[in-house]
């Protein structure tokens, strides 16, 4: 959940606090029994994402590794918002073309007239009401998986194997709480206290996945799941923005061997890097946090070419997508700029 | 020089504008005729130095390596400092014990009441007057070298050799201009495209140095020299700082094969590691620089511990004191808490 706080000022960073995550989201579902109101349907939702954001980015690899591309259409807000909202500023003339919309806080006024909590992405719309049915992230990828079923593409990989279910579910949530959440606790710490034992708590944790990956090919199971889609947008961001930026800085993943490997590995499959745009991710951090880095200046480096190198995780075995296959190229208009991110640039 | 500039408002950074070091010093020098009134004598000098700081640290590696600790006795200022000038927060009641002074700005009002331009170290103070003979750091250290000769110890060696001096003075300028200067240029960017224009020289450069430091052992010639004095300090602080703090972050030092195998030798030599505090080092910038990092939280890493790792440039051969000889060992009160500054903690 790329946030916009529509209440705090410009501020991330709470003098003397840790930071803490608002988790209260819109919870409605999408379903396929349309239990909430919202039954699945082709063509009637907008996902709404900016590339920039971990959270968001995770529905864009899980849409495309399902080939729920025509089934849902997708809106990008731009990388930097204002105090207010993401905006559809990559768009002509500023305007998302299905919704009319300049801001993304719009369809969410539409749904609640008096919103109080942050703008985030991802949000799925309904476009027939242009209202945001839900920003509850953590739901919309399992959803994608176990209710879009009948608009999945042939060879769609199972994420969520029921199989698996408890033990992606173990992992995710100590992703979610020490890594992907993680990182910003160190960056938003309001004390070098809080930072210290944030840093200490990211660290051990990576140093697990690290062990964990050493001699297997995925984080769970012999293929691609949930669990690696969510780990994968914060690895893709950590040397880009949150070594430095919010100084995650014991070493780069590049210096970490299975962890950089598996990172790599991801990142050449399809519906990974070709998801992954470094541009606008360091321009949102950068650009964004001005209470962390004040001069907004975009740091040229680090040379990311790195990610295109041999990562010979192909020894471990494992099936990337189990039964099913790697899904075609990207929608010629769903291409992002410079190829993998810029970093064949 | 390290500096803090009394008259400016805390910061370091001018909006859309490049960053330009003042290159006014008290040019005054210290010789073996004292032609400028200041002779070369037994301690009658005291340095004044910040291990912070890597104009200061120059000063610190070249009076080890020539055993100049008897004749020039040292006062050390803490990594940080307040809007007027640097102080002896260190020392026991805040006060230098021989001049008696709180704040370096006192021995250089003691000189010139009105000075107005920057409270830099290293600074050379005459201690029965109590006042500030020059702080002109790239003459202090080649006096050192060339002033001193009565004073250096038994096996001193031959930083600034006469059959190299122009060799070594123009190494020097680039590495002034490119690499001493060109991080503070990174960091003290005050827009984009400067920002951008100084990362461009910055690495240009580094990889000019990588190329020259393939084949051979030091900077110039067989033996250390004062060249490679004044890039170690910058190197020191690459991984630690610039890295981060500066966006001087193409990659790391670490990522560097020769420029990194080089900067190790020189740590792991007597007289470079064992007068680096990577402590103070961190502490300085991330806690002074608060136009760069308001939060002035310190970041933990990086993990400095690959520092001490085997670099194998002897293989390369080179006679690292020339016909001289390593120093012994630093003086008790002069030694760096936790050995190569908590390196190997």
């Amino acid at each position: 959940m790329g946030e916009v706080d529509q209440q705090a000022g410009p501020g991330y960073v709470t003098g003397g606090k840790e930071f803490n995550r608002d988790m209260n989201y819109i919870a409605d579902r999408i379903t396929a029994d349309g239990r909430d109101g919202w039954p699945v349907e082709d063509g009637r939702y907008r996902l709404i994402a900016a590339r920039a954001c971990p959270w968001a980015n995770r529905t864009l690899i899980v849409r495309r590794l399902l080939g729920l591309e025509d089934a849902i259409s997708l809106g990008l807000c731009g990388p930097t918002h204002d105090q207010r909202s993401w905006t559809f500023d990559l768009d002509p003339g500023g305007v998302d073309p299905v919704l009319g919309y300049e801001r993304l806080q719009q369809a969410y006024f539409a749904r609640y007239p008096d919103y109080p909590r942050g703008i985030t992405v991802p949000a799925i719309v309904d476009v027939p009401s242009k209202a945001v049915v839900t920003n509850d992230f953590p739901s919309i990828t399992i959803d994608f998986s176990l209710e879009w079923t009948k608009f999945h593409r042939d060879g769609a990989p199972e994420l969520y194997p029921e199989a698996l279910r408890d033990e992606i579910d173990t992992v995710n949530k100590r992703v979610f709480t020490e890594i992907n959440n993680g990182v910003y606790r160190c960056g938003f710490a309001g004390s070098q206290r809080a930072y210290d034992a944030a840093y200490d708590r990211l660290f051990t944790a990576l140093d697990w996945l690290e062990e964990r990956l050493t001699d297997r090919r995925y984080l769970v199971g012999d293929s691609i799941t949930e669990a690696d889609v969510r780990l994968f947008t914060t690895l893709a961001r950590f040397d880009a923005v949150y070594h430095g930026h919010f100084k995650c800085n014991r070493n780069k993943l590049a210096e970490f061997d299975a962890l950089w490997a598996y990172a790599r590995d991801l990142f050449q499959t399809p519906g990974f890097g070709d998801t992954t745009d470094f541009v606008q991710i360091k321009q949102h951090y950068y650009i964004v946090h001005t209470d962390v880095n004040p001069t907004q200046i975009v740091p040229k480096g680090p040379d990311l070419s790195n990610w295109l190198t041999p990562h010979h995780r192909e020894q471990l075995g494992g099936r990337p997508f189990g039964e099913g296959t790697p899904p075609g190229p990207p929608k010629p208009a769903e291409v992002v700029p410079d190829g993998h991110g810029a970093v064949a640039a």
